[in-house]
């Protein structure tokens, strides 16, 4: 059967979409909140910009929503308690399980605070302000600066501001908008005592699985609840027995009544990148070239770890939270890659280059501002593309974030190389203030790694980087096996068996001290994985300051390009996704994916039925179904529905990162957990469309009726106070 | 990716829809519509049950309503125009198609009269009045009889009958309703010139093709145009020049404007088959047995068909209409058996046995009439699941209907056979009436012969007999492999060789002579087939003793479960489908297939442009992509959907063989052509569901756009009499 690609419908968005016009477009930063005010209201919003965030006092609704490493979650209650979503918990969990208390397929729910579970890595920032820093960086620049020059000398400010900035326990964040027109420090407070408190099970909050993901209906009940815990003076502490529960300013009130369709719901949290500025060019690059190999190197590590994973349960759990990522990414490049195909954006963006290009030549102060932008930046990026193959390969090769003894020997070798430098001169992410963050990393890999899929693993990347042209070898590869040609299967098999065989690194214990230890303790050390890692900084180095020259040529062309398509278009702009606080207001509302289908906003627990056959992704557990055969709850249940709201569509503008973020009424109450965008509009990190693009959510009904009727958590539910009449 | 069954929500169904209770149900006869009037005149009809028809004088609607072999079809205008779907045309259209002149492909439009194309074995059975033969059937049948007695009895009056009804040119089918509670006699002129006026490109009439098939949203344009010619003198004759269109008695009026959702829309047409009344025990069978073992046989001659078409253009057009079938078969039997299982109708039907007699037990009257009702229908179906895997064998091996020398040597040997006894006691279909068809039958399978597929398809077929248990052979294959054992796969090789080496039946005029000649010539004859036929017809002839004798105890019982499931709920009952014309009422009206999604009751050209790949089956013409692109027409432009409808759903109740069926408005009026059913409801056959079964029409709006805009086909617009706003 041919697989159609459900994307047919963006090509009559396509032609309605262009340009920047639907109201639900947007992830404003708060300070822009003002300005839309009176669209905020017509919306429906019930709150003031100041209620939001009041920049002069420092407080406002957005301390309820703090970043939880990837994700976003907000506090439910005065004790720290936090509400996200199970697959921004996974890794807790993960960690948390065996074979004998597997948590992952049976959820977990501490019935006491005692109970909780020490989750190690999870971090939760808590959101405390942001300031405009634009003068601070763009004012000490001398206009003569080289590209690169101008790029070390804005990364010099940006660590002296947040050095600066990071005291009484705040972390800061320098953060880059509209490509380099204006920087922005954000100030947090960061936690590093997280514990798991409840978690459905897979079959619940991953129910429908990769079938599913990125799609609608959907009937996933994609929750977790956390705690955050301080030390006794109330500062972020270590984890300890001796920790309280963290007591944040502010935490959202459950609104029990859930949302009907057409209701006004806003959404703040972290979206991590969006392309909503890039050239033809750029776009072109991600068609032809960017997508199309990435999806060929993911599909061949995921067929690896599900082979591997078949070993036993013990590997499959090691393995589930890195094949969860991978599966996630894969399906997502598809649908991007065929979205960016099925409505041209390359094709369309060269149109409108075009008339922006002859918009720029008809008008003298326009050609002595601009004239230089689009010809430049198509320059820039044929740069990028001569050495791209190679590139996207070392962006694999170090496995950042994956548990791989490679990626420890990497973390150990660069910082302990960034440690011989003054703290400022250091690269970002390994500066004095990166320690703990990275020494935990090399903690919390030992219950993930597993010799033979890395084996697997870096035979694969090895072997690609062999078939790399001349132009773009890779220095670290070559000396590796000890050639500069091609290299035969054997051969690359028999390095990483050297690798891996005399590496001493899956040892706890001999990480730490070399990561506590010196960089020439690392030099001198005969393990090949270290002597491999380091070799490989030098081309990462190389790769670096490429781009560093890049970047600082970017910064001088991209924010004059968005200042000539505001003056072009005459509109209002937000800035692209960069993991800082955004809000988005929308409403519930369904779509039409295609013509004769309507999909409607609310899904219900019969669908949880419906679809459930008892297999893997489709497994919803016994109780949660004899609950829903027993008759939906009437405490839980929407009139309008005749049945307890699983999940629902809004049409707010998010994207990865937001997952875990609170869905709130106009009144700031939660409504909903966001967790995935839907299949029709993966290229909504491009482009997004008011026709196509939902953003997909849990219903918090769906979580409180099996708080309670299918878990009995009444704690939590009284925890946060779950109106009496509603219990 | 596991392939969800769409069936789901069947469940709930299954537990809302048990009983006959809805609005739409039920394939009525013509003569009890008067008894339905008070619910026609509040669903919206405007017509009274005599001018549907008008049992006194014999006129009425229906007669522009022919029936077309295994379709149904309408007249559209004074001279004989007939519309109907593509795909009851297909083979017509195929029969014209060389690799030059490919109207598969291309379609085709017959400017003038002398263009149209000879059908060949196309025939049109216009409707001409029934009448309830009942009395004279049950009343001269003696109590005393057997099973096997009584069934040859009916069979005799059956035959009497229809030789007294078939004079003035008239053709007789003798009809058993409920079972054998009553019988009918339809009378009905068959032309057998039959020309092809007009077909669209496979790429709008099979636009979708098997990814489509069974499913909605759907956007095929299936419709084709005939038209029935007569002998000068008015009355059928064989094809000729001299011929003239026939002008029947009634045609329909195009209803220009279409249909809009809710709207009252009828069907008449001659559905095939429906199995409302099957017993638990039945129904187990066919779940456990029947269509497992079908799909397979389905599956592997698809395989063969499949590859023997890669072998060339013209082999693949002379296996088209074959593959066709085979495909439609096959997705249709997965759908039943998925629906089957789903909602466990077995299961069901065994629980509602069991109120049944329970009911029956509790009163004596019924026990007195019904009690070995039950029992006696268990009993049977046992009986006949004995010799099961045989039966299904030996219903494929003669290769009924399809393009094989075996099927023409079949024809052949039977015919001769029969022939040499009275013509009152030859086998049904093979009586003197039947001479002409089986002769046209012989001639046309010239164009679809393949040596190469015969081959594959029989050596499949007979190993599959080769492998029977030993209760169960068949003699036939037996006596060709030489062996009542088990056989290799050479040997069958081996022995089909001999049969396809040595036949002389490729050549047509000698299956005529032979056809033509006596049984003796045909018994001394040394062709192999033929042979193999002959041995293979008392296989078969065991297997008709046997169903003679199950259909004669079936008649003494089915009758009485209906009418103890009737007098038990207390309702009016319809007969299951047999081909004989039919009346469904219903409503425009789309359907929720799954929690969270509606489909609606409309499609628009805008879909084709969305779907349309330029791949089959997605491979919409150049001229109709430009036209559609070109802006909707507004001439058949629905306001209500802004743009030019495609396909409609309704709630009408019909099955295969209602193909081509016109769908008619309140005033009797052609608004639509049904040729599908949703796959949500492919068990409709078992049991009709208000909420999930529905009709799938091509409007007929998309027809008269396509005509006009696409094709140009003025003349038959005018023919048509479309009214000249429209135009």
């Amino acid at each position: 059967m041919i697989k159609r690609t459900p994307l047919a419908l963006v090509i009559a968005c396509a032609l309605l979409c262009a340009g920047f016009a639907s109201a639900e477009e947007g992830m404003w930063m708060l300070h822009q909140l003002p300005a839309l005010q009176g669209k905020l209201r017509t919306a429906g919003l019930a709150l003031s910009p100041e209620e939001i965030w009041d920049f002069k006092t420092n407080t406002g609704l957005a301390a309820a929503i703090p970043s939880l490493g990837g994700c976003s979650a907000s506090f439910v209650s005065p004790d720290g308690l936090i509400v996200t979503n199970h697959h921004c918990a996974f890794s807790a969990i993960q960690m948390n399980s065996t074979p004998e208390h597997d948590y992952i397929t049976d959820g977990f729910l501490a019935r006491t605070r005692a109970e909780e579970l020490d989750t190690k890595t999870t971090r939760v920032s808590v959101f405390k302000g942001y300031e405009d820093v634009t003068a601070k960086v763009l004012g000490q620049l001398p206009a003569s600066l080289s590209a690169e020059q101008r790029s070390k000398a804005i990364e010099k400010i940006q660590k002296e501001l947040v050095a600066e900035c990071e005291k009484d326990g705040l972390r800061c964040r320098f953060a880059e908008m509209f490509g380099g027109g204006s920087y922005y420090l954000f100030r947090s407070l960061e936690i590093r005592d997280v514990r798991l408190v409840c978690a459905p099970p897979n079959g619940v909050g991953n129910f429908g699985g990769e079938v599913d993901n990125w799609m609608w209906p959907r009937h996933s009940g994609d929750f977790s609840f956390l705690r955050a815990y301080v030390g006794p003076d109330g500062k972020p502490a270590d984890a300890s027995p001796n920790n309280v529960p963290y007591r944040p300013d502010r935490w959202l009130k459950v609104a029990a009544d859930g949302v009907k369709e057409g209701d006004f719901t806003m959404i703040m949290g972290y979206p991590a990148k969006t392309y909503r500025y890039k050239t033809a060019a750029q776009v072109a690059n991600d068609v032809e070239f960017y997508y199309p190999r990435r999806i060929e190197i993911l599909g061949s590590l995921i067929d690896i770890l599900e082979n591997e994973g078949k070993r036993g349960k013990d590997i499959e759990i090691r393995l589930a939270s890195w094949l969860k990522g991978l599966y996630n990414s894969y399906k997502n490049n598809q649908g991007v890659l065929a979205g960016l195909r099925q409505v041209d954006l390359a094709g369309k963006k060269l149109e409108e280059e075009k008339r922006l290009a002859a918009w720029i030549t008809a008008d003298l102060p326009h050609r002595r501002t601009f004239a230089d932008v689009l010809p430049g930046l198509a320059r820039l990026q044929e740069e990028k593309n001569a050495s791209r193959e190679r590139d996207l390969l070392l962006s694999f090769l170090p496995q950042d974030r994956r548990p791989t003894l490679l990626n420890a020997a990497t973390i150990i070798e660069r910082w302990t190389f960034e440690r011989t430098k003054p703290d400022a001169e250091r690269k970002l992410d390994y500066q004095a203030r990166d320690e703990s963050t990275l020494r935990q990393r090399l903690v919390t890999i030992q219950k993930s790694l597993d010799a033979p899929t890395e084996h697997r693993v870096l035979t694969y990347l090895i072997g690609c980087a062999a078939k790399l042209p001349a132009a773009q070898r890779i220095n670290a590869v070559d000396q590796l096996l000890g050639t500069t040609g091609q290299t035969g299967d054997a051969a690359i098999a028999a390095a990483v068996d050297r690798l891996l065989a005399a590496t001493k690194l899956a040892d706890q214990s001999v990480r730490l001290a070399l990561f506590d230890g010196d960089h020439a303790a690392v030099l001198s050390s005969d393990d090949p994985m270290l002597k491999f890692a380091a070799a490989l900084r030098s081309d990462v180095e190389a790769k670096e300051a490429a781009e560093r020259r890049w970047d600082g040529e970017s910064t001088t062309l991209v924010p004059r390009l968005i200042e000539a398509l505001a003056a072009w278009q005459g509109d209002t702009r937000y800035p692209d996704a960069n993991s800082t606080l955004r809000f988005t207001y929308a409403t519930v509302k369904g779509y039409e994916p295609r013509d004769g289908v309507i999909y409607k906003p609310f899904t219900t627990v019969r669908g949880v039925m419906e679809k459930n056959t008892g297999v893997e992704p489709f497994d919803a557990p016994k109780r949660l179904l004899e609950a829903a055969a027993a008759g939906a709850d009437a405490r839980w249940r929407d009139p309008r529905l005749g049945d307890v709201p699983a999940c629902f569509l809004s049409t707010n503008d998010i994207t990865g990162g937001n997952s875990g973020s609170p869905v709130m009424n106009a009144h700031g109450e939660l409504v909903g957990l966001a967790f995935d965008g839907n299949w029709e509009s993966m290229t909504s990190d491009y482009q997004f469309s008011s026709e196509l693009s939902r953003t997909i959510n849990v219903d918090i009904r769906y979580v409180l009726w099996f708080l309670e009727t299918v878990d009995g958590a009444d704690e939590l539910l009284r925890e946060m106070a779950i109106p009496s009449e509603r219990r």
